[in-house]
């Protein structure tokens, strides 16, 4: 029931729209709750093993005007409100059409949701609700408020959902008597009965395999109705299931009293412009380069979620990597704004994010390359508090030593190895180093130079006891861990991994990490995706392109020749069979669609195309292109709103640029030339040339011959 | 849909029945959370202003057992449930029947329920739940479950509610054309009109005045709505509103085309047991006993509320004193528990109980008296760890000179009077100083002898230095606040209250601020029944209740002079007519059913009947009657399950226990006799005798003629 009042309309150039505001956070947090219940084993409910954050119910918005005259607003609000002036609290109002009187007034409207993220939206001809007002919880804070994309009173924030799209089978045979559909590749969504008529049970097998769909016994995910019930829930014919589902088939079993007339499915995905690409002379690499653009799309979804069958869960060591791919395809920053978001989640902080001591670090270094690859700072300050808490709950596990170490309720992860993470490991202490530098910056922007300076400080101390401790001169790399004041002779790659990425080693030491432990056949090889990401990286930045090229063709490839339509959660080549499909302790328990399987999105943008911000938000950037091993490639990399695009062969680099400016490096054999600009010598074969927005440079170079990496032994 | 499998009944002596079981303080937090947005400023919500906590959405229940042979289970849950065993968690399911193996199980059931409490409620032959299982939010935690009295799988906690009854008005006139039900007293429910017919507005002008009824354009309390969807609405042809009102007159404004028969109500209440009584040869004091009892009840309900006009919320200095009263009247702990519960809330701890920080303090005294009055260590036992982190909070805010201050986001109350309360405030000292002694009992009797020490040694330093800075010697009484160190001369009579209540003074001080500050007309009278509780509590505790009866006559029997049918908020006798009702700036601001205007309900049991317990749970305990100036009393007082009856004249005492061991203490100027046990002569006239359970004690003795307090001047 609203009164008919008819509101007046602006007029020339427009205020900015009205759009739903929150406490900040609240969005995220409440949508992450619902994501967090989303796990299925078998049609039973396998919630995440941390505490799910919850949105505050009872928040009080606050906004100050001053107007010549009154003005007649609309108020729409997810949960019941109140609306008071100048705060005479007891005199309220909760119509949702109001005139406001003129003058200078404060405003303030509590909203109270016990289901939902209590929400606002308020448009009037000046007053309109956005993110320039305050919110509290009523604990003395005074935020700005959250917002996104919600634009009008009928766009609810809390009916946010994906995009919906159908998609039909691609082949259909009889299994055993029963309908087994394949719908071409591993995907996601809602399964459609056309037709259904009868009365009787419907069970479904979903596989990511074929194998899965068709084993009955394991097959992680199934659905079952009584047809009768669907049928009565059908539109236009069509009953759709009520949950979505990752598969590429389904395996349908019917009583024999239920009929339809075929099965489809709805697509259910974000919209995402896939703003980079990738093609070469090795069509395997393409083909590579693809299948991880389509395994990182199907797990960005209302969070980067770590794999879309299994366990549909947001993992902050996940996301971090998630991160960094789409920041070299889709540059989707509202998936990635609302992943930071909620996970950092509310106080108190009793555990690490998803309870593991890395994934708190990995928060850091995450908000650290959101800031680097966008220039946003806003964001990091709307969370600096959130970050600066968080910090201070990691300070406290240091030991005497001033080592991180974790409690005995805190999950050390690093990798799925067979690692022995007690006491004071390396791979934390490095990471928590750079948090503590990504504080350092974000304080410092903030204008808080003693909290910068502590932070750096702080940074320092451990970097030095990290490497004074943990650096082993015999082996040439950093040894493990460390317990009771004695560190341990084991030798792995991850903490060299992270301390090269990170610029920690000298180059005396990067050289020795690079040689005596990542190429060293003697120390415990990489298994997972998720490390191989790290691994190959470095690889990288010590020019191993070609070996890289290799690793990928065989790691990726090898997922490609055995069927794979999307990257997996592990692969093991040694595996026979179905045995691949199998993890922890279920046949089918691995997840076929894993983002970190996506990595080489993130590998070939970086560094074969080569393409890297040099200050935040890209307004400086170096393309640093690379063959590896390749006679040719294209490719474009998204930089913010513009975009790099690079081809390059054995004698020609093309670069082409559409914001910021660029520095083009290279190696040459020959003294290079170039159509569009001055090609500069930096010494030892390498050159650089300024790359200006707009203008396309053709350089002309010999490339050369890389020699194969040597291996120690 | 549940399969038809009848479970094994249980035979012979049962084990206790299976009960709901929730997150410990979850049920009561979100009750509060429903609770705390009941309030309404004519018609429009005004919720509380501090963070409204909420529960777990998400938590595990586990329990072990040991069973020779399998047993058939049916599981309830409020909220989606997955039951797995022995850690094995990728098996689960979420059947409701469900067959559990032989041997040594470990049971986990996750629950999901982001609207209300997620809870479990199993029954089986042995297996069943109740407070014996562990339930974590995923944070490490590992604690008993939460449960009440929901003993079976359809008393579902989220559908609590209190009880109904009808009531029907006392007379009914017309004013103005519109009818006027006067309801005889203060009640509270919801108003039901029978038979109505007919299409137009209803609109309803609630009044715990007449003056307030009538006023439509400052009634608080306002309902309105279209009486063709109320009819729509009515069962039996009666249409009950929405949301239950305080009130004692309605006045019912309707559009021409509506009618009805008639209007009634459902009273909405707890059903107590009115355990204590009191007559005595003053009607007066019987009627104001009676109506402190009833004032009490109505304001007890889901929790301990202020008033139940206004402003419906749960506030921990009002629920002190509403415990204490409860105490000597229904003893009831459900109510005491829930909200005891529900005021601790959530962590983080940002801002004070109901921001005020005095607040924090009286939980913790409120707790001790819970403990005292009960016995019942094990509810303390549940929320100690609260009450540590709650404690750890408040000792933050102290000062260089170890005085705890308010910062700028608290509110430091004390008493609705013109106070500054900047600096250290000496009330606030000593309330802290009480609730680190309550700390240190409790972790005494948790075992933990150094955190006991702790406690006690930071108490007896806050005593030490409080009587060090705020005694004045030459007013002969406690100042009020001290300054950047600088102690002011303001002289309140709400320090020395509480620092004699708790034992703080010696008896020279003692008796100095009963003559220099209680009785001295000089220091600004306390004005709010909230304060006067405490005021003639300590008058009573140095023997002056005759003077504490002239009060209460004067006082409580002012308000009743004035038509009052329950205590108000607060009653200053100079003012006129209906300006009584106002408050806050509003006309009817005032409640006129507030719980701590019932405080002689505690003051007459506590002082004048005179019983008190002397070990926690009233195993031992004392009666110290005392007619403060009547000639004859008879009353009752609970004593946990147990009761103390006593009677008493000028000329004799009648005592009657039904449990454990009491010491009647009583003066007499002559040598008394009694017809049951020996008379011990303690001095100065005193006389004990030691009263057991179950036997009736007279004892004849000669009253003692009081002379009348003296007043400084």
């Amino acid at each position: 029931m609203e009164p008919n009042v008819k509101l007046k309309k602006p007029e020339g150039t427009a205020k900015p729209a009205a759009t739903w505001i929150w406490y900040p956070g609240d969005f995220e947090i409440r949508l992450l709750e619902k994501i967090s219940v989303k796990r299925r084993m078998r049609g039973v409910m396998y919630p995440t093993t941390w505490r799910i954050d919850r949105h505050y119910s009872n928040v009080r918005f606050h906004y100050t005007y001053d107007l010549p005259e009154a003005e007649t607003v609309r108020i729409t609000a997810e949960g019941m409100f109140s609306l008071h002036l100048d705060g005479r609290d007891n005199i309220r109002t909760n119509d949702s059409i109001v005139t406001l009187p003129a003058g200078r007034h404060d405003l303030a409207i509590c909203v109270y949701n016990d289901t939902e993220a209590p929400a606002l939206f308020i448009e009037g001809e000046n007053i309109r609700t956005d993110s320039s007002w305050k919110v509290t919880s009523y604990q003395s804070d005074f935020v700005n408020a959250g917002a996104w994309t919600f634009h009008s009173a009928d766009n609810r924030p809390s009916q946010f959902r994906l995009a919906l799209e159908p998609q039909e089978p691609v082949a259909r045979e009889i299994q055993d008597g029963h309908e087994l559909l394949d719908f071409g590749r591993e995907t996601f969504g809602f399964l459609r009965f056309h037709g259904m008529k009868g009365e009787g049970k419907v069970q479904i097998y979903y596989g990511e395999s074929m194998a899965e769909a068709l084993s009955t016994e394991f097959s992680v995910l199934t659905d079952r109705f009584e047809a009768a019930a669907g049928a009565a829930y059908a539109e236009e014919g069509v009953y759709t299931l009520g949950e979505s589902r990752a598969f590429r088939y389904v395996w349908i079993h019917a009583e024999p009293g239920v009929t339809w007339e075929r099965v489809s499915m709805l697509y259910e995905y974000v919209p995402l412009d896939y703003r980079s690409s990738f093609q070469c002379s090795d069509p395997q690499l393409n083909e590579i380069y693809d299948m991880s653009l389509y395994t990182l799309h199907l797990n960005t979804r209302e969070f980067f979620i770590d794999g879309i069958k299994r366990d549909r869960w947001v993992w902050s060591g996940d996301a971090y990597q998630s991160f960094l791919m789409n920041y070299y395809s889709f540059f989707d920053l509202d998936v990635t704004r609302r992943t930071l978001a909620a996970l950092r989640g509310k106080d108190p902080l009793t555990m690490h994010i998803n309870t593991i001591l890395d994934y708190s670090f990995y928060w850091f270094i995450s908000l650290y390359d959101y800031y680097l690859y966008t220039g946003d700072f806003g964001f990091v300050q709307q969370y600096y508090d959130r970050a600066v808490s968080l910090m201070e709950f990691c300070l406290k596990q240091r030991n005497e030593e001033g080592l991180v170490e974790g409690r005995p309720q805190d999950w050390v992860f690093v990798d799925w190895a067979d690692l022995d993470n007690s006491g004071a490991v390396s791979t934390e202490q490095i990471l928590l180093a750079r948090s503590l530098e990504a504080m350092s910056l974000f304080a410092s922007l903030l204008g808080d130079e003693a909290a910068s300076a502590s932070y750096t400080a702080l940074a320092e101390e451990i970097k030095e006891t990290t490497l004074r401790l943990f650096w082993d001169e015999e082996e040439g790399g950093l040894l493990h861990h460390r317990v009771d004041g004695e560190t341990k002779p084991t030798l792995t790659k991850h903490a060299g991994m992270f301390a090269m990425t990170f610029g920690y080693l000298s180059p005396e030491q990067r050289e020795s990490v690079i040689r005596n432990v990542l190429l060293n056949p003697d120390v415990p090889r990489i298994r997972t995706p998720y490390m191989r990401f790290h691994e190959l990286a470095v690889l990288c930045e010590s020019g191993e392109h070609d070996f890289v090229r290799k690793e990928i063709l065989s790691y990726w490839g090898g997922m490609i020749k055995l069927g794979a339509t999307s990257f997996w959660e592990e692969y093991d080549p040694s595996l026979a069979d179905d045995a691949h499909y199998g993890m922890y302790g279920m046949p089918f328990g691995k997840s076929l669609c894993h983002a970190w399987g996506a990595s080489p999105v993130y590998l070939i943008g970086k560094y074969f195309l080569g393409v890297t911000p040099s200050e935040p938000g890209y307004g400086k950037y170096r393309i640093e292109p690379n063959l590896g091993g390749l006679t040719q490639m294209k490719g474009t990399v998204p930089i913010g709103e513009g975009e790099v695009t690079v081809e390059m062969d054995l004698a020609s680099i093309r670069v082409k640029t559409t914001s910021g400016t660029g520095v083009l490096a290279f190696v040459s054999s020959s003294e290079p030339s170039c159509n569009n600009g001055a090609v500069t010598a930096v010494g030892k074969n390498r050159y650089e040339l300024i790359v200006e927005a707009g203008k396309t440079y053709t350089v002309a170079y010999a490339a050369v011959q890389k020699i194969e990496a040597s291996v120690k032994g």
